[in-house]
């Protein structure tokens, strides 16, 4: 095991700031690329944040975007903007591997919805990132940036590793579980987790219900802006509204009132994180925000109860709905497949459609009990994770804290606020279905309330 | 242009009734199989209703279905049933070429959701059935056994005329307009569309919110069974309840009262088809059952004014939700995609999300003015399509009768019940959304009450 890297310290590199001087020729989208490469040789053989790379294409992109900005004509405020592609999403010039043995080298030809959308507005696609298995649990080798003898949380591990150390302004991540929001959470990043539904998974191996894609980023603003130019062209899974809002990132907005949802995770938070979460909520109170808590408000209190369950129910709904494709993996070849995965798969065998129904139907009473907060509150706020990342790869960490987002089918960001063991650890915040830009700006508001 | 067949007339191969004696050894699976392959040779060098044979495992899955059957441990009363895939669906030992120019011969090494449910309910593959490109509108070849020159209906023509001929007892089915009940209704086979979510589509590349996966069958019986089977293994679309109901296809339940939905495809209709529908509304009638139509019932009239534009709303919202992948395979080789495709993409092209979002709207209206009918009506019944299969194969038909089935997200059936031009029409039969069983129902004693 590598020893902890303290050395060189973590540093994002944001984009959208840089190309104000772009039509001016200050600076272009294939110099900043060249910059993003020098981290990529620094950092990459520490923590393996690739699967893929394409560098080739990547330059070949980025020069036709710093024409483009030269003309005066980039295609979007993103244009030039470097960017990762979870592995779990089809890229047609690179492999799929989905983290899974079973498809090394497996190649589909096309681009997904979201790919497509990114390169329709000039962004420049650097390389697939490291996924678990499947996006699920078992990790693949990547490390935490900010101490290279922890994980960098998963299943978006690879994503959140190279966007921590700058090698990408952002990158797609997707989230069942905890799989956007935690590695944000872990390398302190910016993350985001969409409203479900909200950007189209087409082309993403990824047919989970609660399941969405979202965005690891070097701010707030590059969060917004990649999800928005994806949103535009691609829509969100179909029959969904999708991911809607103005054309740059909604301005802080301070809120009336926020309520603290502990959840599961409250009672494993270590003792410096509930110390940061404790600190920042006495800030934001100091800032004239009411805070409405399971102590004080009956409401809270329900939707607590409500999650109290959500790891153990998302991970039954889950089970249900992965049954396929991994019994036609398992048909192909079951020795490429987990120990975890064969156990989903053969827990997913012992349950009925009924009782996937009556999962259903929970989900969806305790979706209708937190949207009663919103005639109260604008937004609820809880740690990402119970702590830093943990020591170890072999695990991506506790999802206790994030996994009702999930369930709720709630937009959350996690913002790199708070420390715990003096690293990184996440401020979640969250809001209601389809509303993901008044969560923005109330996250703006907290941003510069706590940062 | 071949000549009418006027020689052979088509004649369906029903399985289940086949069974009972398998166990005391008077026939067996691949007894059945070999009839059917004899129907194969002698039908489908005229009709041309596959894309792809794999007719060495099916023999081998025959046998190990006799084996079974002989052992007294059928895997479920599919057991053995011969059945066909339309080429939009993954088979792990076929290509899925999706009826497109850009797909010859590609392979994806897995199985759907639906196809893997069918193995381990022990049905048969046998092979992959013609579709037009992309389930979408362009032709690929199948010819109506009825009458050569004309069309079969589509997208899902290999599937209704190789079960119209007996090659197939069952075959699955996609409808996104009206590709499962149109095909069912010009081949005189059995057709079900289930509800909206009904049938896990895992694994088709079938992407549309509309779109459901159904049966194509040779008896209301199979159409039931064949979806029973796959929905207790694989479930509905994640998110969504699923195909629900009893072990075997409900028994026949007179309705109290049925709702006539004439839609836009009555102003379409031929004098015979007309003729045909009157008279079996009178019929209806006659045996005590009140009908309502436009005329004497306001809901009605509410309904039939909600999906008069149904085929431009469900063509919008398809064609916004069809920019992906249409893009990428363009970005891929635009020679390869038909002029109809290129064309719906540059629709998409001209779309914006908040005209998407408006077509939902309108659409969960319309679903929510429906679902009022379920107060007063068991079933709502109408043409499956205005006239017989007409002349030409180069389109499949009118899909104005059967839209509103997909645009509503309501479960319907086609019956084999009405003439026109001595050639098979539909009666469609329409339910609620998650009431399958109940549509059934009132399928069956409308079957014995027409028959």
């Amino acid at each position: 095991m590598h020893a902890p890297d303290t050395v060189t310290r973590p540093t994002m590199r944001p984009y959208l700031g840089e190309t104000a001087g772009y039509r001016s020729g200050k600076g272009n989208p294939r110099d900043f690329l060249e910059r993003c490469l020098a981290d990529l040789d620094a950092w990459e053989p520490k923590i393996g944040a690739f699967v893929t790379l394409s560098l080739d294409a990547a330059r070949a992109a980025a020069d036709a975007s710093s024409a483009r900005w030269r003309d005066g004509k980039p295609l979007s405020p993103i244009d030039g903007m470097p960017v990762g592609i979870k592995d779990i999403i089809e890229t047609f010039d690179m492999p799929t591997e989905q983290g899974s043995p079973l498809f090394v080298g497996y190649r589909t030809g096309r681009d997904a919805a979201s790919v497509a959308a990114l390169r329709e507005a000039g962004a420049v696609i650097v390389g697939k990132t490291v996924t678990t298995e499947f996006a699920a649990t078992v990790a693949r080798g990547t490390r935490n940036p900010w101490d290279l003898a922890r994980t960098p949380g998963g299943s978006s591990s690879g994503s959140a590793a190279a966007v921590a150390v700058g090698i990408l302004p952002a990158a797609l991540g997707t989230q069942v579980i905890g799989s956007t929001i935690r590695p944000a959470s872990y390398c302190g990043c910016y993350g985001f987790k969409p409203s479900v539904g909200g950007i189209n998974r087409g082309g993403a191996y990824d047919y989970l219900s609660q399941s969405c894609t979202g965005t690891i980023a070097a701010s707030l603003a590059e969060a917004w802006q990649v999800a928005y130019e994806i949103a535009i062209r691609a829509g969100g899974d179909p029959g969904y509204p999708g991911f809607a809002g103005p054309s740059s990132a909604p301005k802080a907005q301070k809120p009336r009132k926020l309520a603290v949802i502990e959840t599961a995770g409250w009672a494993l938070a270590s003792a410096g994180a509930k110390q940061a979460m404790t600190d920042a909520l006495k800030r934001i109170a100091a800032s004239g925000v009411a805070i409405a808590t399971r102590e004080n408000d009956r409401k809270v209190a329900a939707v607590e109860a409500a999650i109290a369950q959500a790891r153990k129910l998302s991970a039954d709904i889950n089970a249900w709905e992965g049954r396929w494709p991994l019994n036609t993996y398992r048909a192909l070849d079951a020795s490429k497949l987990s120990g975890p995965a064969l156990e989903r798969l053969k827990q997913a065998e012992g349950m009925t459609p009924d009782e996937y129904r009556a999962l259903l139907r929970g989900r969806a009473q305790a979706r209708a009990l937190y949207a009663e907060l919103a005639a109260d509150v604008d937004a609820t706020v809880g740690l990402s994770a119970p702590a830093a990342a943990p020591v170890g790869i072999g695990s991506t960490g506790e999802p206790a804290s994030t996994v009702h987002t999930s369930y709720l089918g709630i937009p959350a960001i996690s913002l790199p606020v708070l420390r715990d063991e003096g690293l990184p650890l996440g401020l979640q915040v969250a809001g209601f279905i389809d509303r993901d830009a008044d969560l923005f700006a109330v996250a703006a508001w907290m941003e510069s309330a706590l940062g």
